[in-house]
């Protein structure tokens, strides 16, 4: 590839996030955006330290302002670079409660870190994402979704609210996007992430949980397809989960 | 019945609120939450003027308070009756737009309208049906969903999100309040209905629009349904409709 | 209604059929189809004997030969009648086993049961249909699914595969005959009915079990449905049920 | 990879099933399986010459006999290789006709070329898949849909019905199979291929098909996946395809 790129990574925790900015810090440079610093830090650092090259900015994904003063950074930064990829991760508006205990906050949480964060980085990725031709891939803005993206559980009137409107929003943009030559995508993550906040979770078969990378590889692939097959939507579920 | 009763129909305008408000005026008294009491006053006079009961309260259904405030009045009027249906019928948060001319106000009323609209009336509504054991069918919540809440189309971001969220809202709730005796259920409005504002859109065919009381009719055998035999989700749509 | 009219109600057991045909039969004669006349002999009689005018046909819905020579004998008792209304409730086909362990034999039974049962009777029926004009209620197709219509669960492969092809078939009958004026419907039972056959199922609650009246009252409200407005889709099931 | 493995592609003519018999070989010994040779001989020629290894058994995968027959010759030929991936992709069934002009010969032929092609696959594939342990990937079994498998379009009653029954066919699989480490897929092909066949379709832009390459690609990609991390479905289309 003749012209440089990079890709942003928006919501970057120990698990999928860290695993996606690995993968693409093999081919871009990456940004990875968190709202705490904490979550990105060590990523940064270890691929930088291997060779990469990859920057952290504190980000409010949620918060318009606070993802705009990010894009502007990055337009500073990669004023020659070609924006190959944004990847929209986010860890906010997790709740279960029974719905009479759900507090008006609680329930705008859900809406707030899925469906506006997914908005807020697409409004600022999109304009980056259309500019971008030229490189090996089409460009990409891929969205993480969840078992909730496809069913309102019990006691999930919040996430599932949010994850089902962010779908909505992948779907939108796909058919807005697509055929202006951006790949817009929805990955479905059906199952508990292997990091390190679920070690402790206990399952009858000890490779029960998805791993971070082979996501990331998913996404990756995603990432080189041609535009004349795009794949829209993926699950990705561990072999023994009941579904 | 022994008991009084009431119906409680969250979004009224020309269309399907003042239908419903009237089907269901045949045997209980009804209330009309609208922001704009031009939308309710007719509706509410026309019942009283022919042996019905209705109420009208100027109600913002996407603000927490002003729901609050609406079921603090019902609360008061209605002491010594049972809620036995809730319809949310919500005008709000449509918006078609190319989505990079899409304001974060627009996108966020799509979700105030839809999703933060049906939490407020689920939230002030689902005490009261709880209690109202004892009426001649199962107390009812009835979602009213579009084309929009199983497809975000090119353009529909702000909209199709909205609808999304509510649809996930609906069926979290039915999943757990069906348990408890309540019955939730989500109609799909797949079309254009027959009102004032839609008297000017040509169809090939004269008859190509959703019949209004024909949707009432539908929302009141819902409500009719023993608990044993609960439909969840319905779509209903003009016999000349593409899908 | 000035034209003589009558129903077909094609698979009929203990459960849904007969209530179908007993509540169809207050407005319209019926003729009941079924492989085993011990199926529909006390039915018809129950019928006829309480002022209603039903027939029962021994027929093979998965052969086309005895569809075909029902029919036959239909169109010459019905010669002056207009056929209102047409309700596939098939029994056939399903089978539980380890994919292993299901023959060749048995997994075709599905397919027969459900899918070849569904086109045997919109092959008949439809052209009668269509020329049933000028009744109260538009003509009508209902077909009835199940959990496994939507959802291919392990050892289910036989059933699965048949309900999922006769759901197919219904929406492109409703897509190709809705604009013709045949109102085409699909009723997705999901849970158990309560039957002679399920009276020993045990579960928590005594009311856990679909009510075949109250399925029954649903078709008929489908088929009450004006063609401004008609529903294709409606899942029924006990309040109690997991979904 | 220290065990030998081969693939076995069912289905193959100038597009989809070629592409993946090219892309399988690259690592396995491929079988090919189509009724008329013709449709495989040059693409195994083509492997052979290339120095990959690829052996065409003529095989009517509708007729249990015949697929049996096919799968004694493979456990000759292979009695000392591992049966690393099974691809079922069938060209059978098609058929666009008004349903009252669709004999029972041609529906039934949409159940046939997929519901039961894939039975017969699946039943001959899966004892092999289950001992495939210790191969680099997890044994993989592929389905193809196509738009048909989730929409059941007017005039489209025979195909669809045979994509439903696959998919349908696929989830069981998946479910049951899936906790034995057999990952189980179904790739839902939404838009026309670039073959022969379709090169003289003409659309607006001149990449509006489907790579075949491409799909293979994905293909591969899907038996890669560690069984932390399955796919089961994901959709492909070209950029400007209307969905």
């Amino acid at each position: 590839m003749a012209t440089k790129a990079f890709a942003i990574i928006a919501g970057v925790g120990p698990g999928t996030g860290a695993s996606v900015a690995r993968r693409f810090a093999k081919s871009y440079s990456v940004v990875l955006l968190s709202r705490n610093p904490a979550n990105f830090e060590p990523v940064v650092q270890e691929i930088n330290s291997s060779g990469g090259h990859a920057v952290g900015i504190s980000t409010d994904l949620s918060d318009s302002t606070s993802v705009k003063n990010a894009f502007e950074k990055i337009s500073q930064q990669f004023a020659d670079s070609a924006l190959a990829a944004a990847v929209f991760n986010p860890a906010g508006g997790f709740v279960k409660k029974p719905f009479l205990e759900l507090t008006e906050e609680e329930f705008a949480g859900g809406l707030d870190g899925q469906a506006k964060g997914g908005f807020n980085l697409a409004k600022n990725a999109l304009p980056l994402l259309l500019q971008a031709k030229g490189l090996g891939y089409p460009p990409t803005l891929i969205f993480t979704g969840a078992t909730a993206s496809l069913k309102g559980s019990a006691t999930f009137a919040a996430f599932a609210s949010g994850k089902f409107a962010l779908r909505a929003l992948a779907q939108s943009l796909a058919r807005e996007f697509g055929p202006q030559g951006v790949h817009v995508s929805h990955v479905i993550i059906d199952g508990v992430i292997d990091i390190p906040r679920t070690k402790g979770y206990q399952f009858e078969h000890p490779d029960a949980k998805l791993s971070p990378e082979a996501i990331a590889d998913q996404y990756w692939h995603i990432h080189t397809q041609p535009r004349t097959t795009f794949a829209f939507e993926i699950d990705l579920r561990p072999y023994v989960e009941k579904w």
